[in-house]
């Protein structure tokens, strides 16, 4: 039994954190005279309450916590944190259902953008900003754990981005923090940098604020049904699009540039090359598949027509979720690429998720050398990843990662199937919630509907999916094995 | 470049020995006073003499392979010989064109068993035992090249059966032909009793010989538009049952009964054990989804509806693909079983196809390894299988195998998508060719509709997946790598 007391210490000052932050969506409810103010009010008191006494009969001087405890922490905090998360849409005047506050809120905090809320255009601001809030929190949360946790763990190949000084399962919290403080600066320029860039194309303000919050944590909420396309004819979607692609590069390579100077770090960063290379191509792909579908959006000329392109395809494969358009209507080229898309996911250690590019990398070097040595079982053929020997161990954890990935997809997607949704349903939803998208495909859960009309066990399977793509997987399975209880 | 001559020979020597098979149907249809006697004459003596004249051409005296000379062999003889295979279709009385006779004799030779004929009770004799007899010569083939071959060659982690007194790429050709001898003694003799079986159901001779070649090649092409549910009245079900699953397993395991007595073998060897455990468990899964569905099937009575379960479960599982009910009418429970089955495949050594048992079986070792050992970085976690240990090599290409699986199907699931195919009809269509399985879902190429409607390029692609899947994919990519063919 690994000691706890750090890890709900920990989880407790997070708690506090955000119980305090609820007093924000609170003011803006009063200077916007909305209705939920009382909602935030009562929520922030609870929670910084429950936080604080947490923190407080935990506290330990110098917490610090082995493998175990990182493992325990990293899978609680998010459980916690969502349950937490929830309370303010169990109050007036949304008064969701216990299921659809906490979908809400899992959704939020994963950043996947999962939606169960309609009319959204007249919701509080309150409500709307709590919405973009969660996004934003879990969006440096998964940075953070991406950073100076899960390389430690050695999580589907994430050992790959240990940085040089490491040392594993060592001093994993002063490190998180020391980490926490630059990433905390760089999100925060990016986030003013994104609103201030909407705001040029006419948002207002709240807008501005709410969707650069969504943007940058790649994680997709809109303040309207109309998601992105209700502010596409100012251009705001090419502010998106840029901002996207900002959120879903590495922040490790943004630390490269604010620490020591190396700006042209990026463009020496194997992952940041490929996922580039993968935006710009797919692009394309979708441009044809627009143009040739005869659907009524290409209509639109060329240049809408590629901004549309560009768009979507960077919302899915970052899995933030915004559509401008409702691709549903595309052909069946462009839908069967949607699907895909889920499964790419950004770079390691932004607040990208699914997959994500390097993986793919070091599966297709593994397979070159693979093939490679086949036909000559006595050659050597030794495997690189950006000009580095790529130890086994990694291509191992990498393939596992892979095996992991596509079994709990196909393990929710089939639960769904039992359920009575329909094959594109059950399976784009499945995808789209352990990748941590948010839109699905179809009529039901497509870019055009929501997540409402599901069964209940539904939704709760999808929170499931959720939280366990949002720990990698592995994360949420190591804490589920029994061995990892014992001594 | 490796040298051809001797892979040419041998495939020479396989084509002279397809055409005088096809002496056979011709026989049959003579005496059944059949109208396609013609097709099989010319085409015999079309196909004898190519394969001849190769042959001959190619002589060599004392024939063995290295290992790149192995990898050509396997993948060159599964598309020539499929290819003259189908010669007998293109001509009077079924005139089929191109893509269709090689769609049926591509299907044919790799027991896949997917079918662009209907009508076939009133199909002459000739062709319909020229199907099971691709079909019986595919399932031979796949054993042989299993037990000899792609262990030698490391695919996908087959170097797991590599029997003690193998040695790496050396001596290729008398060890399988050795191998074969014994394999082709068991394989008539299983026929033959299930023939025998079969015809004590009541069955015609002519009925009883065709369906035991395409059971135990685990195939699954019938006689009967009704596949085996138009013989399943006198019982004729448990025998297919019983003999599909003989079919499926481990034909090392009967040359050890047969060699040295050990008639204990099939109990202890892990690969058995774990397959007939989950076609146990999942037989009952599907009873139950069908006795709770309220299809029409579920008022038969539970013994009825038994037998349907273990028929349709065993069928699918191996690969094999009769159906004797259309079970897209038992709820969607079954549906998505009936849709993972089809990766779950028999045992290495068999004729069935798909992923196989012992690679979940590896791939759980590996994970619960894994998972033991994260959260404690410096412990030592031994796999093992079958009591043995678990090298590292093999659990890698296990793992990769499942990687390049799901993405060849997923692959030609896509392209299938983009034809215009709907989801359901191009992702079970994927999985059923490059599992080998047969019928797929939904209504067109369901277990009660055919292949026939299907555009052509998908047709090709239906037939890409099936030659890849039957290679085992690694195979076939090895032998499309640039490298393989340099010096």
């Amino acid at each position: 039994m690994p000691d706890l007391r750090p890890v709900f210490f920990v989880i407790g000052l997070m708690a506090a954190a955000m119980g305090m932050l609820m007093f924000v969506p609170m003011v803006v409810d009063l200077l916007y005279n909305d209705r939920s103010w009382q909602a935030f009010a009562i929520s922030g008191v609870i929670v910084t309450l429950v936080g604080g006494t947490l923190a407080t009969a935990t506290y330990t001087p110098r917490p610090d916590l082995r493998a175990r405890g990182a493992f325990v922490l990293t899978v609680f905090s998010w459980i916690v944190l969502a349950v937490l998360a929830a309370l303010p849409f169990l109050l007036d005047p949304v008064r969701l259902s216990f299921t659809d506050a906490l979908f809400e809120a899992t959704s939020g905090i994963t950043t996947t953008g999962a939606t169960i809320l309609t009319g959204l255009d007249d919701m509080p601001k309150g409500i709307l900003l709590w919405r973009a809030m969660l996004q934003w929190m879990g969006g440096i949360g998964i940075i953070v754990t991406a950073m100076a946790i899960l390389p430690m763990l050695g999580v589907g190949g994430m050992q790959l981005f240990r940085l040089e000084s490491s040392d594993v399962g060592e001093k994993i919290l002063p490190r998180a923090q020391s980490i926490a403080i630059t990433i905390a600066f760089i999100y925060l320029v990016l986030t003013l940098a994104c609103t201030m860039a909407y705001m040029g194309t006419g948002m207002t303000g709240f807008d501005a604020v709410a969707h650069a919050m969504t943007t940058i944590a790649t994680g997709g909420y809109s303040t309207s049904d109309a998601s992105m396309g209700g502010f596409m004819d100012d251009g705001a979607d090419m502010v998106g699009s840029l901002f996207m692609l900002l959120g879903a590069l590495p922040f490790g390579v943004y630390m490269l540039m604010v620490r020591r100077g190396q700006f042209g770090a990026p463009f020496r960063d194997p992952q940041v090359r490929a996922f580039l290379f993968t935006i710009a191509a797919l692009s394309l792909l979708v441009l044809v598949a627009l143009i040739t579908s005869g659907a009524q959006d290409s209509e639109l000329g060329l240049f809408r027509s590629l901004r549309l392109s560009v768009f979507n395809t960077i919302s899915i494969i970052t899995g933030t979720g915004y559509a401008t358009a409702d691709y549903m209507q595309w052909g069946p080229l462009a839908v069967g690429a949607f699907f895909f898309f889920m499964f790419i996911g950004g770079c390691a250690g932004s607040t990208a998720c699914s997959i994500k590019i390097f993986r793919y990398q070091v599966a297709l070097e593994a397979l070159r050398a693979y093939l490679f040595r086949m036909p000559r079982p006595h050659a050597i053929a030794p495997m690189r990843y950006g000009g580095r020997p790529l130890p086994d161990a990694i291509v191992y954890s990498v393939l596992g990662y892979f095996f992991l990935f596509f079994v709990t997809v196909a393990v929710i997607a089939s639960l769904l199937g039992a359920l009575g949704l329909d094959p594109v349903t059950a399976w784009s939803g499945a995808g789209s919630a352990v990748a941590n998208v948010g839109p699905g495909l179809g009529d039901i859960i497509g870019p055009s509907g929501t997540y409402q009309s599901l069964p209940n066990m539904a939704k709760w399977l999808l929170m499931t999916g959720m939280i366990v793509g949002r720990l990698e997987i592995v994360t949420a399975l190591v804490v589920l094995t029994p061995s990892f209880w014992r001594a």
